[in-house]
C-alpha cells in the first residue's frame, strides 16, 4: 500500500522544523505512561486476540457509533444484529464524511500503526483492508500484551469498581508481563444514592467483597477504606470520579447520619433526603483516605450523561448519548478542595474538564491548591473526550500555559476501551512540538531546542513518571 | 471607480491557493437556498423598489443602528426624525471607524454587490455613492425580484406569524415567481402568556384566523393545529422560535390545565402561576405537530432582549438593544429534546446558539438524538447574530466538525430583513472554502479537491436541498 | 550583557511588516495613560527607592508567588523569613521553567527596561543580575518618580478606599509631579454587610473622616457621597468595584432600611437579612452619584477570591489564590444598568470581565446603553488579571472588534502594584499592532497605514485622554 497523502507522512500534524526537531529528537521514542484508561483487565491477563478488525475496532466505541448515527446509519448496523463484517463496511462507508472530526484521523493512524495500512478507508478500499487486518489480528503480535509493547506503552492504568477483585491485575503481575498494569479505584456507584434499590445491591455486594456488616454511614467508609487498602496492595495509587459537578456539601449531620442508618435498613425508607450532600460526604472522607496513601485522585467534570433515553434503555450506558453540560463548577470545586487543604488532607489532584468554556477556570482553580512541597501538585488534565482534538488539546495547553506552569503537566491519556488507541499519544505529542515549535520559530519562545525539549521530555513522560511512582 | 484595495479584490477572505479552487471552482456559483430570514413577503409580492438607499440599506438595520449609538450618533440621526440623506451622511461618517465588525465588511460588500461600488464609505465618498445607488436603484433590475434572481436565490424562508394570513405569500406564487418563497412558522407569541392582556389579545385575533373558539387548553392546540395546517398548505415545511433557553417543564397537570381554563375567562384571574411550564406544554404539543408533518423545527436560544428600556418604549422591539445571555442550556434542552424522542416525535431540528461559549455544548447536544433514518436530521445551526462573522463562523464549523459531522451540515442563512444581505452568504463560502483549503494544504485534510469540494458543495447547497425538501 | 534571543528584540512579538510600521511609527512613543492601577501613592509621594530586586519585584507580586508554589516552592521562600537574596534566587530558578505564562515574558522586558539585562534570567545568570539590578536601583533614575518618568506615563490612577485621607496625593500634587497622580474612588467595603463587626467598625471610621453620624441608610449614603466629593476635590474622576457578580438587586424596602438603622445600633442585632439588595442598593445611589460628577465607573467582574483559608489567614486577601469563576452575569447585569439607564443616571461605564467564556457577553452587553452623548460611552475594559496575556489580549480585542466598535477602546492599563509592569503597556502595544498588521497584510483590514495607524493611536493614548478627560 503506497503514500498518497500528506495525512499519513512522518510531518502529520508537524508544520514547522523546530516542530519537526522536536517531535524527532524528543518526544517520538518516550516511553508511554497511560495513567488513565479503560481497557479490560482481563483482555490482557488473557493475552486476548481479536478475531476480526470489527471486534478490536468497531465493538464497543461509542464515539464511532455517535458519527454513524448522525450520517443515518441504522441501529443493527451499530450495535445490532448485523454481521461483523456488515458493520464494518458500514463504517467504511462513513469515514469519507468524517473530515475535520478526530475520529477519521484517529481511525486512519490506528490503520496505519499497527496494521501498516496507508489507504484511506471508504467503501472501495474496505473489503482489502478488512481482509488485510483481520489476517494481521490472527499473529502473536497483535495479541493486547503484544499490541501495548508495540506501542512502546510503560504503565498502563485501568479503571475499576471497588466491587472488583482485581483477578486479572492478580494474574498480569504474576505473569510477569514487562508493562505496568496496575488498577485505578473508581468509587461512582457508592456516592451515587439516589437509586435505592441499586445501592442497596451495591452495599451487599460491598459486604461480601469487603467482609463486614455495613450499619452506619461510619461502617460503609470502613468497608470502602478496606477496598482502597486493597488496591493499594495490588499496585493502585490513583483514584478516579465521574461527576456532573463537585457536590456542594460534603459535611453529614448528625441527623443526615442517623436518616442514613436507617435507610440503609428499612425496606420501605424514603428516598434518602439529601442525596448531594451523601455523595460529597462519602467522596470527601475517601479524599482523605488517597491523601493518607499518597494516591492521586482524578476528577472528570462536566459531562450531562445518557441523554437519550430510548438508547439508554437499549444498549446501556456508555452508548454515545452523552454530550458536554454547563453546570457551575467553580464555587462547589472551590469549597471541596479548600476544605481539604484546611487540614492539609488534600491529595494531589488531577481534574479534567468537558466544557472547554471552564477550560481557564478549572487552570486557575489549580493554581490555587498548590502547596511547597509537590511540583505540579494540582493539574488541569488533558483534552478529555469530546475535547481530545487538536483544537481542544490546543486549547487546553494554552489555558495552562497562560494560568498555570504547562511545563509541570503530566501529559497525554488514552481514556480508551480499545487496544488501538494508542495512536493518540502520537496525535498529542504532534500537536504539542508543532504548538511549540511554531513559538520558538515567531520568536514567542526562546530558540534553543535543548531547553523547549526537555520540556517537552517532561511533559510526555517524565513528569508522569515523578508525579505518580508508580 | 476603481479597486483601489484588497478588500474588495476577487480574493477577499481567501488566502491560500486550495481555498481560492474550492471557492471558484466548487461554491462561488451555488444557488441560494436561505431557508431562514426576515424578509417582508409583502415587498417581494409588490415586487417593490426603494426609494434611496437609507430606505433598502439604513431603515430597520438595528445593527447599524447600534454601532451608530455606540459612536455617539444622535437618535434623530439613526432612528429619528432627520431626512434620509443626513442619516445616510451619518452612517458613512461612522464607515471608517467600523473596522474588525462585520458590518463593515458586509457594507462594503453589499455596495460593491449589487450598486458596483469600489470605493470606501466615508464622508468624502458618501454624497457620490448616495447618488449613484439612488439612479440604480430606480431600475427595475434593482425590484426586490430581480435583487433576489440576481443574487441566484432559489429559495426565500421568511418568518411569519400564526396570526398572518400569508396573503403575500399566496400572491407570490399566483403571480409565477421563479425563487421559491415559503412561510416559516413562528409561534413565540403563544408560548407567552406572563402578560395577560397581550396573551388574550392574541387569543382573540387566533380566535378569528383560525375560525374557532379557544376555551381550554386543549382548545388553544386545536387552533394553533388548524394554522399549521394552513402553512402547511402554503408551502410551509420549517417552524422557529426564539427562546432565552429552552422551557424546563412541558407536561401540563390537571390543575395547570384547569387554572389555564379559567384563566382565559375571568376577567379578574391572577397572573399564570407557572409560565414557564405553559411555554414549554405549549411548545412540546406544537414539536409534536411538526414531526406528524415531516417539518423542520428550528430553536434560536441564548439572547437576552430588549435590555434598555428607554429605547424598547421609543422604539419597539429590535432596536439594537438585545444581547448575549449566559443562560443553563444544557439540562432543560436535553429533558425537552429527549422527551420528544422517548415517543419517536422528534422531528428534524437546527439548534442556534448565540452565545459562543455554549457552542461546544450544542455540537454535542445534537449528536444525542441522532437517529439511523435521517442524515444530519440533528442540526448545529450556523453562527448567529452577534456570531455571523469570520471568527463566529470558524468557530461554529470547528466545532460542528470536531464534536459532529460537519459534511451534514445545512450551511449559511442570512437570518436578515434586508433584501441586501445575500453577500452573507459569499462572504460564509469564503471563511468556508479557505479554512478548509488551509487544512488541506497543511495536511490537516487529504489534499484532493474532488474530495473536499464535493463537501463544500454539499454544505454550501445540496445539504440544505435535502434537508428541506422544499 | 548581549542579545542572545529574538524574546529580546526590538520585533518581539511582531511578526508582520505592517505591524512593524504600525508598532514604531504609530504606537511606541505615545505616552502612557495608566487609569487603573493599584501603585501605592506614598511611594510616589516619598519618591521611593528600592534596596533590592527582590523589595521592588517580588515583595508583593503574588502573580509570582502563585507560579513559585504550583513549582514545589516553599512559602518561606515566597512570603516566608528567607532573605531577599534567597528568595531571588528561588524565583530565578522558577523562570526557565515558565514558559509560555506571561510571567516569562513580562519578567524578560521588566529586566531589559529598566535596568538593561538581556539576559535569560535563570539559576546561572541569577547572581549577577541580581547585583546589577541592585546597583542600578541606587540611583536617582531609579526611583519611583524617576522610573514613571522612565516610561513615558502621564498619568497614573491608584485604587482607593473611603477612609484614605488621600495625603499622598496631595502631596504629589504639591510637589508638582509633571506626572499626573489621581485617586479612583473604590468603595468595596461599603458595600459588604455580611460580617458585622467589620462593617460597623468601618463606619465608625467613615463617621469620623467624614465628620458626621451615620444613624440610617441615608446617612450612610450621605457619608459615602461627602468622601466622593473629597475625592472629586482631589481630581478623582473614576470610581472602581470589584464583584462576583453584579447585585441583583438594588432597591431598599421601607423595612430593609428600617432593619438597617436597627442592625447599625443594636449590638445583639441578627445578621443583616438581604445582603446582596444592601449591596446593590449603596452600589446604585453611587453610581448616581457618579453621573452626576460626570465620573467614569469600573467594574470587574467574575473573579472568585480567597479560595484558599489557610494562605488567607496566614497572609491576607491578594496572596495569589484567586481564581475565575463562573457566575451568572447577564441578568444582573443588564438589570443594573438598565435601572440607572431609565432615569439616565448612567454614567460613562467600563466593564471588566475575568472569565473569557463572557468577553462575547460582556462586549454586546456594552452596546445596549449607548447613547447619542458620548463616543465609547460603555466600554468592554481591556484584558484583566489572568487574561491580561497575548491569547486574553487578542481575545478581549476580537469580541470587542466583533461586537462593539474597536476603534472607541480605552486601551490598556497595567492594573498592577509594581512600578516596573510598564512594560504591560509596550507588550500591549506589540500585540495590538501585529494583530491589526496581520490583517492588513491578508486584505481583512484595508492596507493603509494612515488610517489603521491613527486606529493604532486612539486605542493606545488619545481614547482614553478624552474619556477620562483629567
Amino acid at each position: 500500500m503506497t503514500d498518497n497523502t500528506t495525512i499519513f507522512n512522518d510531518h502529520f500534524l508537524l508544520h514547522n522544523e523546530a516542530g519537526k526537531n522536536l517531535f524527532f529528537n524528543y518526544a517520538k521514542d518516550l516511553p508511554i505512561i497511560d495513567y488513565h484508561n479503560h481497557l479490560p483487565p482481563a483482555e490482557i491477563a488473557e493475552n486476548k486476540k481479536f478475531v476480526n478488525l470489527t471486534q478490536i475496532w468497531l465493538k464497543g466505541d461509542h464515539y464511532k457509533w455517535r458519527a454513524m448515527r448522525a450520517l443515518g446509519v441504522k441501529e443493527s448496523l451499530i450495535t445490532g444484529d448485523a454481521t461483523d463484517e456488515e458493520k464494518f463496511l458500514a463504517w467504511a462507508a462513513c469515514m469519507p464524511k468524517l473530515l475535520r472530526n478526530p475520529l477519521f484521523q484517529w481511525s486512519q493512524m490506528e490503520l496505519k500503526n499497527p496494521f501498516g495500512v496507508d489507504e484511506y478507508l471508504n467503501p472501495a478500499s474496505a473489503q482489502k483492508i478488512y481482509a488485510h487486518c483481520n489476517e494481521l489480528l490472527q499473529e502473536d503480535s497483535f495479541s493486547t500484551k503484544s499490541l501495548l509493547k508495540g506501542y512502546n506503552v510503560e504503565m498502563v492504568g485501568t479503571t475499576d469498581d471497588p466491587l472488583d477483585d482485581l483477578a486479572a491485575h492478580k494474574k498480569i503481575a504474576e505473569d510477569g508481563f514487562s508493562v505496568k498494569v496496575f488498577p485505578s479505584f473508581r468509587p461512582d456507584r457508592f456516592l451515587n444514592i439516589s437509586n435505592r434499590n441499586a445501592f442497596l445491591e451495591n452495599i451487599v455486594k460491598l459486604e461480601t467483597i469487603a467482609n463486614t456488616n455495613i450499619r452506619s454511614f461510619d461502617g460503609l467508609l470502613a468497608a470502602l477504606e478496606k477496598r482502597v487498602d486493597f488496591f493499594h496492595q495490588m499496585g493502585c495509587r490513583v483514584s478516579d470520579h465521574g461527576l456532573n459537578l463537585m457536590p456542594s456539601k460534603y459535611k453529614m449531620s448528625k441527623s443526615l447520619e442517623d436518616e442514613f442508618n436507617q435507610f440503609i435498613v428499612n425496606d420501605f425508607s424514603d428516598p434518602y433526603s439529601s442525596p448531594d450532600t451523601f455523595a460529597g460526604a462519602v467522596l470527601f472522607e475517601l479524599c482523605k483516605m488517597y491523601h493518607a496513601r499518597g494516591w492521586v485522585q482524578q476528577f472528570h467534570l462536566g459531562a450531562i450523561r445518557n441523554n437519550n433515553t430510548r438508547l439508554l434503555k437499549q444498549l446501556g450506558a456508555d452508548a454515545g448519548v452523552d454530550s458536554i453540560g454547563d453546570f457551575s463548577q467553580a464555587v462547589a470545586l472551590s469549597n471541596f478542595l479548600n476544605g481539604l487543604d484546611s487540614s492539609d488532607q488534600l491529595a494531589k489532584t488531577i481534574l479534567y474538564n468537558l466544557n472547554p468554556a471552564d477550560n481557564e477556570l478549572m487552570a486557575t482553580m489549580c493554581g490555587n491548591f498548590s502547596d511547597g512541597t509537590t511540583k505540579g501538585k494540582m493539574q488541569f488534565g488533558s483534552g478529555w473526550w469530546f475535547l481530545d482534538q487538536r483544537d481542544g488539546i490546543i486549547d487546553q495547553l494554552n489555558a495552562l500555559s497562560n494560568m498555570g506552569v504547562v511545563s509541570n503537566f503530566v501529559g497525554m491519556i488514552t481514556d480508551s476501551r480499545s487496544f488501538l488507541s494508542y495512536s493518540r499519544h502520537d496525535y498529542f505529542r504532534r500537536v504539542l512540538c508543532n504548538l511549540f515549535g511554531e513559538e520558538m520559530e515567531n520568536g514567542l519562545l526562546p530558540n534553543d531546542e535543548a531547553w523547549i525539549g526537555g520540556i517537552i521530555k517532561d511533559i510526555c513522560y517524565y513528569n508522569a513518571k515523578d508525579y505518580f511512582n508508580f
